[in-house]
């Protein structure tokens, strides 16, 4: 075992200023952690409309990959019980709330579902890294049309696959919610990085020192266990060279993060026994200033569903996570997969 | 129905400083919402170490009420698997650390548990509002017991109440974690009521407008549905009087919240079907300054467990609630419980 005699720690979370407790005690092994949720049913199922074919009974469809022809790879859709309505007025401000401080906006916004294979039993980490790379630039494509509506100032790209992580549906997707505010973890981690900067005149995320907490690397990216990690077995692949965006991502490194991606799923999936999971693309707002270009750097955070969370962290905002990144990062590191 | 063509809003919660969506399109009917969870166990069970009979196997005590003697009441004890751990020092920063911006601490701190009553199959609705009172006192006194130590900032006291919330044991308790930091939860609310009060020269709590979104009120407390509910059905019972803490409450206004709780719990039984909850009592650091007085405000917040938490609630800090507040008050206020 990777870790003899760990006592409790306190670790602050500096990209999104947040303490976390690591928490021995409360652990069983960190080899031992394994999921024991249902896997998502691998098999078909008749009444999809994430399926081809199925295409009448989804949510209207903004555009597919490729282009033309019913022989889809990749299809982007409105999600059929939106968090937002496109169709509501931009309006700002509420009127005619009861006071007291409290504000309210109008819902307006985007929620679409990327459908990211044609086939219901194939899930991300069965796909090519070229074909997990088209996803990444159909994100990339829907981000920059979204882009064009001066009120949205942030889009969340995230997967939630297993039902006990959110998903809905158990047909391979992701989703995107476009935002006309910028959500609090995201003005938290901005204010974390600009602070770093101002101390340091660096990015904190190039700067991120990892030795011990190196999962794997590629030529653009390194996926990692976060010295302050929240979540038992989080993982973060950050790209090694700067950028504020997700998508300003190329083709090229769309393949390579694919490649990258596909190897953590499926250590994840050995490891830790085919776990629901969430991701998540951690960027920057969509009109940063030329003065925040500096420190704010995208990456892809992974958190596989180990744990519950209680009243001690709805409370507080601060995690227990009974695993070291050390040690989860050894693991993974280790984790040996047939290619 | 209380909700007719209902639309998304966004709502601020002014209090905790965040985002809520508003999402009907989401929903069943606020009248549909029910938990889907299997009750707590409620018969007794034979291993279980905070039965009266069985203090053997729990871990050491810390005192009992009444104070002396076999026929206790409640306990108050360590927890066995504890967060953080009294026999460390609180050194602060531990040296050695990879460096970049990472910051650690010694995991100083306490973790104990409230048994709230000595019989495995009574749970905290089952108690009358006295006895109640007197789990109140009791975490009152555990918290000034846990303020005589200078490196303790924040005490959370909360309940997990069903395996999904998070408890792993189905006896009725509650549990405390004294920490050596203010966690980021506390600091934002303070830096949120503090700009209200710089704004209006009040409390926000004390001066929280309520109209449709009450639930229940006593002599010295409230119970609303706050304007940005970050869950559906969340309640928050707020006293009436300013207060900064929680331990400043005396035993007739622990009874009179008792008997608050009561109703309200039973309440979120009869509504909701028995849901897993939590509950988390929302106050301020241990160490307040004089000027800091006049906006703090403590409240007990119930989470009733119905959602699933996903990726895009990780990623943005920003939470979607299907049920709109004035509806889960309404549904909440309207419940005929038989006393």
């Amino acid at each position: 075992m990777a870790s003899p005699n760990r006592i409790p720690e306190i670790r602050k979370d500096t990209v999104n200023n947040r303490w976390v407790i690591f928490s021995p005690a409360r652990s069983r092994r960190p080899s031992d952690f394994k999921s024991k949720s249902n896997p998502v049913n691998p098999t078909s199922q008749p009444e999809c409309p994430f399926c081809i074919g199925q295409e009448h009974d989804c949510a209207p469809e903004i555009f597919r990959v490729p282009a033309a022809g019913p022989d889809w790879r990749i299809r982007v859709v409105q999600n059929l019980y939106p968090a937002l309505s496109r169709d509501l007025e931009s309006s700002g401000e509420l009127a005619g709330r009861p006071g007291g401080g409290s504000v309210a906006l109008s819902g307006f916004g985007f929620h679409d579902v990327v459908i990211e294979s044609p086939v219901h039993p194939v899930h991300l980490p069965d796909l090519d890294p070229v074909e997990i790379g088209d996803v990444f630039m159909a994100y990339k494509k829907r981000i920059e049309q979204l882009q064009c509506y001066d009120s949205i100032q942030y889009v969340q790209v995230f997967k939630n696959h297993g039902a006990s992580a959110g998903a809905s549906m158990s047909h391979s997707h992701s989703q995107m919610i476009a935002l006309p505010v910028v959500p609090p973890t995201v003005s938290t981690r901005l204010d974390s990085m600009k602070e770093y900067f101002g101390q340091t005149g660096k990015c904190s995320l190039c700067e991120i020192r990892f030795d011990t907490l190196l999962i794997d690397e590629s030529i653009h990216f390194i996926s990692i266990s976060p010295f302050a990690a929240t979540f038992p077995f989080e993982i973060w692949i950050i790209p090694r060279y700067h950028s504020s965006h997700f998508h300003e991502l190329d083709g090229v490194k769309a393949i390579d993060l694919g490649r990258l991606l596909k190897l953590t799923l499926r250590k994840m999936n050995v490891q830790l026994n085919s776990p629901p999971f969430n991701f998540m693309i951690q960027g920057s707002p969509l009109q940063v200033s030329p003065t925040q270009l500096p420190y704010t750097h995208w990456f892809l955070q992974i958190v596989p569903q180990l744990s519950v969370v209680g009243g001690f962290e709805m409370g507080t905002g601060c995690y227990i996570n009974p695993v070291f990144p050390e040690d989860a990062a050894k693991l993974l590191r280790e984790v040996s997969i047939s290619s």
